[in-house]
């Protein structure tokens, strides 16, 4: 791990590790890029050509322009700023919004506020397998679909979805459909988009937390010529998008993070997979495991079951923590409440209550996969041992 | 100043430093607290304990409980979430929206969008004083007023309102009413609330990067138990007013910036007293120049104007700029577009044209001042020369 070899971090869906390059640039532009870019002095236009450096390396990373890329406080925003943005313009003729069944809250909760208002939002749940049938959301895009939004990665699984299939087909379908992708769990981890992919997209999300910038920063990609109307309204920063003096400091880190990372995407994913082959192994050795994950999902991210009867998420979340384990019962932002992602699937609730989420980064190594199998095999063992003298 | 002694910054109405002890707690809480605090362990309830300590110090500078303060990511973003929310909460019954015709865009926007939704928004100008009439505001709220919007401290001119008097008059009126104060200016720079005016008051704004934390966190304080609408949904964070990923180091940098400052609120005015007096007196002795601040404006803020046929703005601020001096032609977020704020109080062109805002805090110097009037009268000494030079 970046800071502590005792540490074997597995959460890395959840939140990452800054990297001590991105702090370090953080903390040299906090001091260095004081002036508010919108000040009309030279110092003002150092911050001001600092964001933009920043929001040129995004825009590599995402496959757009520079004026493509609008910085945000996290994906959360990026993710509202998008979908209320994107049918409040498209509301004189739209009336239809399709989605996935298993998207983030920041998804989800939005599209249910925009059912109350009237909306007729259409979900399609993924198969028991984890893979979202893209062509039941295809089939529903007709002349009233204002928007489809289909997360490129699952954050709980890792399910992969070919996002650039899905907005080809969604605007061959009705060219006046918006199409929103959260990227959150998927950029950095799968390659750019080409330009013709990203012709079909209107809006992209991502996250800075994800790939070792700070918690706190994030960005959207908004197709150019693509019509919204911006939520919140104040000065014109950030083309009237995001209103608000602008985070240099963050801007900077993220685009450090993001530039670290695109360079060996391949190599990274390569290792990634090296460590989900490890853990899929030594979990087949242990009778009962079952995966959540689908094959083909990224590798850096496995669901798993302990399987019913076995000691529930939590506890042995609480297990593994005591041996330096850190892995998650299902997405961070439900904090402890049962995986949205599994239950949409239909799978049945004792596999549900004993799952886990493992995630990697690139700095993970066997070592912390070894412990983590360690620690599930002691932890199946002691717990079941404990629940047999409680029941005795 | 801050770093560099030659560095004469007087525009700290539009950003400030980062204070290095602020600086080194955001290095040191990206490092330490990587965990999620939303997570399940031990190391995400240590992010959570962090936040909830920064959480503590806001409040105690705002007069509020730690459970009434919503970390957000900037000023803007706080009045958004407070005018959109409010209104939508109170859309059954409330027809109308009174607030003052000087407020920050990040209001005056919302208020206009508001406005084409439907309600009735009534502004109240400034006198050409600067002073906003409160009683004016106050008469305007009826059966039918949802809202009412006024800022503690003008921006551009640091003009001051009583917003608690305002409140307890607003509830009076109406104990539906809801009342949001932009804070952004004045929080810090005035005394907390009492625990009785602030009963009164349902939402109120800070911005970080106004004391010396990083651009990119504010804060929101949300009365206990008044009804909000958020606008953007998500994971419950922030009791579910703000979505996303807490920026716990950004958090933890914005309780060591109000704590730092939160002691000597008194000695701070007096130290900015002491330097506007001298500006005054400087100016006095320059003919022809005019003051647009209020006498009882917070001792932080003084807008001038050089007046009518003298250079512009602009044109002023970059030979000041030249000297190392630091001052703005209106607030930032307006790059240099004609101050809002004195249209309002309807003074004439050629006094918006030629108008600066000078804006301290409390490491400013004497010498700041001084340098700020050496250029002022160099600076018309030779801009004037150079036009008479082009004109002959």
């Amino acid at each position: 791990m970046l800071f502590d070899p005792s540490l074997h971090y597995l959460d890395n869906a959840a939140t990452t590790l800054v990297a001590p390059e991105v702090a370090e640039a953080v903390r040299a532009a906090m001091a260095e890029h004081w002036a508010n870019p919108s000040a009309l002095y030279a110092p003002a236009a150092r911050s001001e050509a600092a964001l933009s450096a920043a929001r040129a390396v995004l825009a590599k990373t995402i496959g757009c322009s520079p004026g493509e890329v609008v910085f945000t406080g996290c994906g959360s925003e990026g993710n509202n700023i998008a979908l209320l943005g994107l049918a409040a313009a498209r509301k004189s003729w739209g009336r239809k919004i399709v989605a996935s069944g298993y998207e983030h809250p920041s998804v989800a909760r939005p599209l249910e506020r925009l059912a109350q208002e009237g909306w007729r939002v259409e979900l399609v749940p993924p198969a028991q397998d984890g893979r979202l049938p893209l062509d039941e959301l295809l089939n529903r895009v007709d002349k009233a679909t204002a928007l489809v939004a289909c997360m490129q990665v699952n954050n709980e699984t890792g399910a992969q979805n070919d996002v650039a299939a899905l907005a080809a087909g969604a605007k061959a379908a009705n060219s006046r459909t918006a199409v929103h992708v959260d990227g959150v769990q998927g950029w950095l981890r799968l390659p750019p988009f080409t330009k013709a992919a990203l012709a079909n997209i209107d809006s992209y999300t991502v996250s800075g937390h994800k790939i070792h910038a700070p918690k706190g920063v994030g960005a959207l990609y908004l197709r150019r010529g693509c019509s919204i109307q911006p939520p919140y309204l104040g000065g014109g920063q950030e083309r009237g998008i995001r209103p608000g003096t602008e985070n240099v400091p963050y801007a900077v880190g993220l685009g450090v993070a993001a530039g670290r990372l695109a360079g060996d995407i391949p190599a990274r994913a390569a290792a990634a997979a090296g460590l989900n082959a490890r853990l899929r192994a030594g979990l087949a050795a242990i009778p009962g495991v079952l995966l959540n994950s689908p094959e083909d999902a990224v590798p850096q991210v496995l669901n798993l079951s302990l399987g019913a009867g076995r000691p529930r998420s939590e506890t042995m979340l609480h297990f593994l923590e005591a041996r330096g384990v850190y892995v998650s019962s299902g997405s961070a932002c439900s904090k402890g409440a049962a995986s949205h992602t599994l239950m949409a699937m239909g799978l049945p609730a004792g596999r549900i209550d004993t799952a886990l989420r493992v995630s990697f980064c690139a700095d993970n190594t066997a070592a912390d996969v070894d412990a983590l199998l360690e620690g599930l095999e002691a932890g199946l063992k002691s717990l079941q041992a404990n629940r047999g003298r409680h029941r005795g």
